[in-house]
């Protein structure tokens, strides 16, 4: 714990340094705080810019939550924007500044100093990407940039199809735009397991957004009217605009020369008070590696809400010592909208803990945003993961109209208390017929998660994996109106006085609407003696998903 | 664990016992599982009757979410309707039963008894309370009536402004009637908090809703145009139609008859199993007690939720013996919706605790339903409670127009985690600028919580407990415009220079919009010396909730 008057410097002003500002100004008044900012604004909405250019959030001066001189008068901050940090010198507590206005160099020393220097967006160098017409999205000079650019032209690529590239598309779209979005992986989003992200691909397509997905870029050409993108299939996509949204890097390159510790991938590494190798510094935000919670590994969540508590936690420990509050590191909870869709992720994904090597068990079902019965009721998809070993929760993924928030926030909550599914079979969440459900579909994900380990459930994910006889058990004109591709249709009330029509010398694969009934007509035929397994997620999953790649 | 066949034999039809019913025959096919009601009905949406009658839910078929056809069709159940139990030989596992058209008397024998009977509302004995229009809301008859009852009146008084009275409130206004509510505290929802209901007391008075608080009913006299409430305060109150709402009573009487164990207040006792003092017979829903998980007591918690999830652990436990999941308790959460309100809780009340005699902590806090520089955010106000000992979380209660569902269910996760008020600081929620904040009035509470514990937040409940000092610290123009009754204004940016005006011989109380400006200004005063302390939920709270009564 530091005795005051301390000079406290901070380089990077948005949301991990402002929120460390903020916080060591709680603690202290005579404290000297200084933040460093090489653009010009600070404690900007990074998170909205792309709502901007699409309108949404029409006045862009809602998106400057706080100036330079807001900070200086409400938190009585040194705020020094245009301004770089060059080097740190530890040995003496010193970095060396410059002005990107005159050039001027000169020194700073501090007590404490804090590395909040944020993610820059990747360009990677392929021939031409050094184009004014190759834009990234991080500041509000950026959104400028592409809002006026935008303006001028009918057709716009977006490279890159995850969160930020599926909002700018969103957006982009709205204000007229012809879009093409192109991602190296065969879905979108890649962060979600491909079968989550179906529906939003539907969307997007039948908005008029060409994807082009499982394809990457190989550089740009400019020409007479505008730029092309030239792809690894050959294609050669002519367009007026490109974003470029394919990841961000760690801008870590001044931690990286004051000799501080890097992880693998080039982050900052800190502890849980996020101290880095050199007690007297701090990094905070997208720059840094931090504890996943869930394997016990080391991640990096390059979002808001991690940067914020993470700057708190720095100016806690700067100013409480051993009494701060630890990091507890980040789950990596997202969400996106894209249109009338909603699609997020919290804890693992399927993709990623094959890629572990982790042992899992998942399933997915379908439930109501509220009560069936009440006006307004959308369908959620709900994909849970979790440890065959315990029965804890490694993560899941929704999707759907309304609600897709409020579950994951369940999740991201149930993560935290490290729950288990049976935990979230009896979670007791706010039901009223406008709100939610009497079992809802995290009870329902619940219920199926410990049928499943219990032996009554018995899955088939996904269609392909079923057999050659599919029994379709939703009512007659229902299953005639959109049939299950294979299947014969035996409305789940005839199943008992039908059975003579099913062959027992192999297994009976189950399919209705929803993922429920098909489960109820597999433990009808499960007690009578059939091999029954229950496809996951039912027509309403399966035939958005099903797709011969 | 019982060998099959069996016959299980459900006493009541609806949540309970029908959860029960569809999750044993999940197990078993040659179960014989009968099922009696006393009603007409079977599985029917009783939370959404209030919805029919205002019209949210035109068709009344879709509360029928089963029928007895459908269920025998669906489920092979013997479904036996207008049936009620005379009484239960437990030494023979004989129950008479009575056909409620003919009046003949049977006998029925069962390996399993699950009692599902539910709960019927309080009509105490007061006079003139037989009147045929004197209504209460259970089922799809009394639905039936009430609704045809208010087509031909113009004044409804509903007596009780619960959860159901409020929604009453709210969809006969809907309809056009002249709704007066009568409520023997003096607050509506006497389940939250009374300060916490302000606000929906404002929109129901605003809608021209009479609410007549802290005034019981003594007797109801028909007159010739209708009836005539007679209240406490000697007011007479002259209306078309009442409706009764003031709690429900547990129809325990068959299991008093048999000889089953209750609790205090009537309720039938039963284990985590859900099973009551004889081993052969188990109770489920409104008329069972349960373990409170928050603090270890026994509790009754009437909804809908809890029931469906006991008739499915009777069930589990029948079919899988020890192996069952246990039901984990009941922590009580619930919401309602008035209008463009919203208004829940999750565990327990500051009112609940205090007469627990429970150590407890509070803080009230505001946040963003969403990212507030997105269109249609809306405000939400939060109340936190914990245990000073741990910082374990013991319930929280919510308000406002969006997104208060949201937050009720993260606390209710929490608090099936036994999270802490450290936990909550740290929770990584959804964030995308259309659906949560990069720190929610969630993390938010957890962080006003933990400033308190460290002596950061020194905090004032409300208004009235605070002293003559009291500085707004909200803009010139915004103070002005809806003062706070004496305090005097000195924006935030000019506190720094203003700390002469303030006298340091006693204390400051500092107010702002939504409470947090007004913490920070403490903390630049507390940091100066001075005896300075926030004024919980800030004008956005106290001003609603601020009255002299």
């Amino acid at each position: 714990m530091k005795t005051e008057p301390t000079t406290l410097l901070i380089i990077g002003g948005v949301a991990g340094g402002a929120s460390a500002a903020a916080r060591a100004r709680r603690h202290s008044e005579s404290a000297h705080i200084i933040v460093l900012e090489r653009g010009p604004d600070v404690s900007f909405a990074n998170c909205g810019l792309p709502y901007h250019i699409g309108g949404d959030i029409p006045d862009r001066a809602d998106l400057a939550i706080q100036t330079p001189d807001s900070l200086r008068a409400l938190l009585n901050l040194d705020v020094r924007t245009l301004t770089e940090a060059v080097s740190i010198d530890r040995e003496n507590r010193q970095v060396r500044i410059r002005s990107l206005g005159d050039g001027a160099e000169s020194l700073l020393s501090y007590d404490q100093l804090i590395l909040a220097p944020g993610a820059s967006p990747l360009r990677p160098p392929l021939p031409g990407i050094d184009s004014p017409l190759v834009h990234t999205l991080r500041n509000l000079q950026d959104m400028d940039r592409i809002k006026a650019a935008a303006a001028a032209v009918e057709k716009v690529a977006i490279i890159g199809a995850g969160f930020i590239g599926l909002e700018m598309a969103e957006q982009l779209h709205t204000i007229g735009k012809q879009v093409s979005v192109i991602e190296l992986q065969p879905q979108v989003l890649p962060q979600l397991d491909a079968e989550m992200v179906r529906p939003l691909e539907t969307t997007l397509r039948e908005k008029g957004i060409e994807l082009i997905l499982g394809d990457g870029i190989e550089g740009f050409e400019t020409t007479a009217t505008g730029i092309d993108a030239k792809l690894k299939s050959g294609r050669n996509l002519s367009t007026g605009l490109v974003i470029l949204s394919i990841g961000v890097r760690p801008e870590s390159g001044l931690a990286k020369d004051a000799g501080l510790d890097l992880g693998p991938r080039g982050h900052i590494q800190v502890d849980s008070w996020q101290r880095t190798s050199d007690p007297a510094i701090y990094a905070v935000g997208d720059a840094c590696e931090t504890e996943d919670p869930i394997l016990g590994k080391r991640t990096a969540i390059p979002l808001g809400g991690p940067a914020n508590r993470q700057g708190r936690t720095a100016a806690d420990h700067i100013f409480l010592g051993e009494k701060a509050l630890r990091y507890p590191g980040s789950i990596g909870t997202a969400i996106v909208r894209v249109f009338d869709q909603a699609a997020g992720i919290a804890g693992y994904s399927e993709t990623r803990l094959k890629m572990e090597g982790t042992p899992y068990q998942t399933v997915t079902v379908n439930g109501s945003s509220h009560a069936s019965y009440f006006p307004g009721a959308e369908t959620i998809t709900l994909k849970l993961l979790w440890s065959p070993e315990d029965g804890r929760v490694l993560g899941a993924q929704a999707s759907g109209k309304d609600g897709v928030d409020k579950r994951l926030d369940v999740i991201a909550t149930a993560l935290r208390g490290r729950l288990t599914i049976d935990d979230l079979a009896h979670l007791e969440l706010a039901y009223a017929p406008p709100f939610g459900n009497a079992k809802d579909v995290i009870n329902v994900a619940g219920f199926a998660a410990g049928n499943m380990r219990d032996g009554l459930l018995v899955p088939v994910p996904d269609l392909k994996s079923a057999g050659v006889q599919i029994v379709d058990v939703r009512p007659a004109a229902v299953a005639a109106k959109r049939p299950v591709p294979g299947a014969k249709n035996i409305p789940l009330a005839e199943l008992r006085g039908r059975l003579a029509e099913l062959d027992r010398s192999q297994p009976v694969f189950t399919i209705c609407q929803m993922g429920k009934t098909s489960y109820f007509a597999a433990r009808i035929l499960a007690n009578h003696g059939f091999d029954a397994r229950s496809i996951l997620g039912g027509a309403h999953h399966q035939l958005r998903t099903y797709r011969e790649i």
